[in-house]
Order: structure tokens, then C-alpha cells, then sequence
């Protein structure tokens, strides 16, 4: 089911935590579920909640609810859960292969192809039987592989200059752990920001003695 | 600078946001900034923005805006940047160990003391000069050297069953990266959702084509 208008950033964002949620309400094995009982799980407003899947067609009923596996699989088909995702991890560091042996990227269509880096000493290897390559083969394994994704775990001094490569290699999506802010034509760029995570901890931290 | 009042968990989740933006600016030589211009650099409102800071007290002034340094020394105050935390990782895994050797959490005042693994292998090693020890020894560590905060990356199926061992122990802070959601008496749990942003990435993927 696709988006009916423009759906805003703030629902988007909202979109995973709904998928998680519910995800784990399925999980329990329950059919059905209200907007209240997902307001109590997630922290949402029952009528923000119900305004948020309105965008996508709205497909709870008045006095039943949302059946549970029917608004996962809707919410997994707009969030593009159900497609494939041909992917490259560039930078084969801790991270990176982190990220190549992550089931949560597996089991959400991102298919990884090879890893790339510039370390003679990793390239030739591989992780969890996916390659490393060098880095001087990035356009044309992209160009020929047919990549839509690539995954940036290099160091902030390089990334830039990556990220520029490969939007001129026509790659359709970036997410990028690489604290650099990019504005670049061409691809969708996620930025994770692990330390903006880090820091709500903190501040948590000293607010709460 | 504390708050003055309860500051809602919206407010706290833009902090970071402040603190990445205002240090760009900082370390472009910038000196002042108004409202209107981090409303440019951030995405949300100036009227936003000058409500978010006056919950903290409110230093920009009318006419002039902020001052960079200062701001980013406020912002960095309130997010408790400036204090020191004791952590330890639980779980030596890939995620664990780039975790230990990440520049950005040494860098906002978190000390990694030591890994934890179960795995015998690992145990007696060490990660850039940080020892992985047994997770035997998990509650005895924490106590004699007053851990505040456990960066958590161990799998899904022993994540709930550490993070309440960790919370017997008196831990202060959980950096939860297992996808599990745990709600215990004692310590702030900060979990940070990856797939959350790999499934962003997902439907801006399918939806901008």
C-alpha cells in the first residue's frame, strides 16, 4: 500500500517504532489490538496513532481495532521491508563487519554483497563468507552488481569523499555511520547518529541522581 | 545549568541534535548564531528552538542570538558531558569490541573499564589495551570499581537476563543496543534502535523511486 499524500519526516520516524511494536505484540500471539493498547506501548497519542496509519489508508475498525498480522505486513510493506535491497558495506573495521554479520540487516531485505576497504591486509578475506574487496574495485562491483545501497563505516576523514563516489556511481541509498553531515544529489542518505543516543544517556544520567 | 522544570523526553531528544549542530558550526569559527539560522541548520522552528533552551535558562539574547562557545558549553553541560562515567561492555562480540574502540564514546566522557564475554576464547584478551574479562566476574568488577554505566551488546536471547543482573548490581546507566525492551527498577535505560533507521532508510527507498 503506498502513501496516499506526502507523508511527513515525523511519521516516517514514528513508522519503525510502530513496526517494532507491533512485531512484538504478534509475537505474543494476539489477534487484535486498539489504538489505546498501542498508545499505552508506545507512548503515543491514540489519536496520533490513528491519524499515522490514516496516511497509509487507515485499515483499523471503528469498535474491533487493527488486527495485529495484517497492520504488521501493512506496515512492513510501507516501510519497503518486502523488497530486496542489493548492498555493499564500505570499511571492513570493527563496524563494518559488525554490520556484515548483522541479522537484524539480513532479515530486513538489505542483502550484503562484498565489503570494501583500502587495508591490503583485509581485502582478500572475508566475513561470515562475504568478501572484502579493495576499494579500488567499488565503481565497477557497483556499476556491474546493479547496487541500490552502501553501507558507510569509514572514518569521518574519508567519508565525505566516499559518500560524493558513490552518489557518481548512482547508488540509490546511503546509511551512513560516519559522523559527517552530507547534502548530495542523487541518493537517500540515513545518517545514524549513535552518539545522539549516547548523549540522552547522559543526560539522563545526571538529571536522574 | 540544570533545568528548571521536568523537561519532556521531545526536548531532551533534540539536545544531541543542539550539540552536533552548534560544534559544527564551533569548529567552523562561527561566533554567534540566531534562532533563525540553527532553525536553517536543524529543521525545527526558531520559535522552537528558543523554547527548547529557555527550559534550561535561556542565553541568547534578543538582537544578538547565541554565542557559539557558550552554547555549545551550555548544551554540553546540561547533556552531562562534563562529567566522567564508569562503564564497562557486556558482550566482546564485533559490536562490543568496536564499541570499546569507538573514538565518539571516549570522547563524550564514557571510560570503558573492561569487556565482558562468556566465551573462554575471548577472556584474557584485550581490545586496544582494554582487558575482556569473564562475565563471572561481572558482579564483583562492578562493584569494587563503581561502574556507573553497562554498554549492553550481547544477543537478544541473554540481553533481559544480564540487564537485571546488571540492575541487582546497582548499575546506574544501560546503553542497550539487544533488541529487547526492559523495563527494571534502578537504572536509566537508554536502547538504541538500529533497525529503526535501517527501515527509515527502507521506505525512503521505496518511496522515492
Amino acid at each position: 500500500m503506498a502513501a496516499k499524500n506526502k507523508v511527513s519526516e515525523t511519521v516516517i520516524r514514528r513508522l519503525p517504532i510502530y513496526h517494532r511494536i507491533i512485531s512484538e505484540v504478534v509475537s505474543k500471539g494476539i489477534e487484535r489490538i486498539s489504538s489505546q493498547e498501542l498508545s499505552k506501548l508506545t507512548g503515543f497519542t491514540a489519536s496520533q496513532i490513528r491519524q499515522d496509519l490514516n496516511n497509509f489508508g487507515g485499515f483499523g475498525q471503528q469498535g474491533y481495532g487493527y488486527n495485529t498480522e495484517a497492520l504488521k505486513q501493512e506496515v512492513s510493506e510501507i516501510l519497503g521491508m518486502n523488497h530486496e535491497y542489493r548492498t555493499v558495506v564500505i570499511g571492513a573495521g570493527r563496524l563494518g563487519t559488525a554490520i556484515a554479520d548483522y541479522e537484524g540487516i539480513k532479515n530486513s531485505g538489505f542483502k550484503i554483497l562484498a565489503l570494501f576497504d583500502n587495508d591490503k591486509n583485509k581485502v582478500g578475506k572475508d566475513v561470515s563468507g562475504i568478501s572484502i574487496l579493495d576499494i579500488q574495485e567499488l565503481e565497477n562491483f557497483v556499476k556491474s552488481n546493479k547496487v541500490d545501497v552502501a553501507v558507510i563505516t569509514v572514518p569521518k576523514s574519508v567519508a565525505v569523499d566516499v559518500i560524493y563516489k558513490l552518489a557518481s556511481f548512482g547508488i540509490k541509498g546511503i546509511w551512513n555511520f560516519a559522523p559527517v553531515d552530507v547534502s548530495v544529489e542523487g541518493p537517500v542518505i540515513e545518517n545514524i547518529r549513535i552518539n545522539d543516543s549516547l548523549f540522552k544517556l547522559s543526560y539522563y544520567l545526571k538529571n536522574n541522581d
